[in-house]
């Protein structure tokens, strides 16, 4: 099955937006063994884009759409698909009745073009929107098999992952399966670690092993083809185990997880509560923290205290503390780690305390970054950070290598 | 001139990585006032890329090349547009030497195939890579310019920048500038909006006007064309006036403002301290103020009271509101709001309590939330919610409301 993908949309030929669509279908596309050689991006207009469609029918047998399915005068992707292909377009009763339904619950007013969102190919298998309006579709005619999903990735990455992918597996002819792990790393460079599985990187065929980096992260994506789903494991389990010999130490989860998924997984399994104190990274962690349904179990909140007096007044940080060592110091960050725990009656409290940048404070150079973790049992300590990035990298990485650190005192 | 942007690499098939020189160019040809009408991504491939350049060839009379004129096997980008052109590939000696002076400087070892690099298109101009080896070229044939750029972002933006840009100005017939003005809604759905524009977005020309709508906001991009930049901007001032006369009332800022810049900024003017009280947000109205640097000047920071415990004992809420109306109510929105400003000593207390999902709290259903704000003359009040979407986006429009809310108050 060779796939084109045609982003359809005049944001992206302004440059107003990226085609992250096209990147992300392409890797879901790669791990399902389709080929991709083309992506198309295309403005919202008539004429071109159905000069784009005939272009793809003559190179490929599967054309994904993404864009142009909204209410507006410039949505017109499927209209221009319907003349093309020569199908009407028809309502889709569940489509119109989610869209009353939205419009309901949220007390707005429905407009007349609203509609026009549950119009469908006739004949096509309607793919549903569990987070906007615009339901996809999918219907092949004369062997080619056209996909359109939404724009907003959103609405469109759960779409495909949900009903788009095995519609299309459904159609795959090849019956060798893919399967992947991804091994994800804390604590070690990219190329450091690609230097320390030189070997297997250079004689990968199948499986393949491929790394990515991002956020103070790595990871490595082992991808197993073979018709046996069995088999397909054997080899990826052989190619981890031979990786984590070498580089076992900086291993911290697998595939969809996450450092704070498994701060609140290892939280939840002790039975410990967790209070935070939070300065350069301004409520970050806790975010973080909380956007993992049942962080409740073990989050109790925290105190982001932004101002010295706020540390000093709410936190009780001691002024000796401020005074002598500075609000960007070891003895802050676990004064703050401490305090918090009591304050909010938790097992555990964590703390940030540095300088984000732009600009240094206290004469410390910015990326100087202290973390402070604190236990019930009164054991409170702190760890010191250098880091070299922008403000937002180094408030992102503190939060990370806070989970890391406090990861790291639980599990060992 | 109509261009089309190709970026050949199997990289970006694959989705290791996302096409952001497409959108670079794009966003620097619509300055340019230079149409862009197709982008296309295709691989390291002889024979696909040859095609993509024939069609290229039939509806574009700029084309630009991103990627494939490195040093390596699968670079084939030169040599693939040699052939269709019948152009010899020559070395260029100034880039020959600045290659060898690359290795010697490293103390590297040159390799052979690092001399390819220094080819280039016989007769076209060549384009100095400051911040690589692998020069761009520039070589127009029977009405068509064919520009080369390196794949790196960092090797292809400056060049475009320092020599690219320039070389095509030189041969843009007309000098027509393009100028455009993103105007921001918030609290109106796109479909309304566009329904009360309606006749504005029909009758467009010049300028046009462009909707988005992302996370519960709405843009309107408008782009004038014109040799004079002040017959632009005049343009743009006029279909603003239009525009806003219908739906001024949701507009709050242009261009790369966002809600929380503005309110940082309403709150620096008048001089005004704030501290926040988050629950269901779980920080992140307050992370998203500290992205910005300078919001220290009016965030003193705040409590994520995400336990009832933490509502009762850290931010005093009477327990008479708990048991009465509980936490996700308006009354317990405006205790955590003041007592946020009392407790940190600030002039404006802002909270958020709701149902983020995805089960229901107290028998309110998912998206029920309240936000409260309170001021130092005592004034208290509060606003509630009824969002439908995911956990994500309640907490995102969340806290998106919550500034507007504010913002609506402090500049009305």
């Amino acid at each position: 099955m060779d796939a084109e993908i045609i982003a359809v949309g005049s944001e992206l030929l302004l440059g107003q937006i990226v085609n992250t669509n096209a990147q992300f279908l392409s890797r879901k596309f790669a791990e399902m063994g389709v080929n991709v050689f083309y992506h198309t991006v295309v403005g919202d207009n008539d004429k071109r884009l159905a000069a784009a469609i005939e272009i793809a029918e003559s190179r490929a047998n599967l054309i994904i759409f993404t864009g142009g399915l909204g209410p507006t005068k410039d949505d017109l992707t499927k209209e221009t698909i319907s003349r093309q292909l020569g199908k009407k377009l028809v309502y889709d009763e569940e489509a119109l009745h989610s869209i009353q339904e939205y419009f309901r619950k949220t007390g707005r007013e429905m407009t007349e073009n609203n509609k026009k969102q549950a119009l469908v190919l006739e004949g096509a298998q309607v793919l549903p929107n569990d987070h906007g309006m615009a339901p996809g579709m999918v219907v092949t005619i004369k062997g080619i098999t056209y996909m359109l999903l939404p724009g907003p990735p959103k609405e469109m990455e759960p779409m495909f992952l949900s009903y788009g992918f095995k519609s299309i597996m459904n159609k795959l002819k090849s019956h060798d399966r893919i399967e992947s792990k991804v091994l994800r790393f804390f604590g070690i460079g990219e190329s450091l670690l690609e230097t320390k599985i030189d070997d297997l990187l250079e004689n990968q065929t199948n499986p393949t092993i491929a790394p990515l980096a991002s956020d103070g992260e790595v990871t490595l994506r082992i991808t197993a083809k073979h018709s046996s789903r069995e088999k397909c494991e054997e080899m990826i389990a052989e190619a981890e185990k031979e990786i984590l010999e070498r580089v076992g130490q900086y291993y911290y989860g697998s595939n969809d997880t996450s450092l704070v998924k498994e701060l609140v997984k290892e939280l939840t399994v002790r039975n410990l509560t967790i209070s935070a104190a939070e300065s350069l990274t301004g409520g970050m962690f806790q975010e973080y923290l909380t956007t993992i349904p049942g962080a409740g179990k073990v989050f109790k909140g925290g105190i982001v205290s932004y101002t010295n007096d706020v540390k000093a007044n709410v936190l009780k940080v001691s002024d000796k503390t401020i005074s002598e060592h500075g609000v960007v110091s070891s003895q802050c960050a676990m004064e703050m780690a401490q305090h918090a725990r009591e304050l909010l009656d938790a097992e555990v409290g964590i703390s940030f305390t540095g300088v984000a940048g732009p600009d240094e404070q206290e004469g410390k150079p910015v990326g100087t970054v202290f973390i402070g973790i604190s236990f019930r049992n009164g054991e409170t300590k702190s760890e010191r950070l250098n880091l070299v990035g922008s403000r937002a990298q180094n408030r992102i990485r503190s939060v990370k290598y806070g989970c890391h650190y406090l990861l790291r005192h639980l599990t060992q």
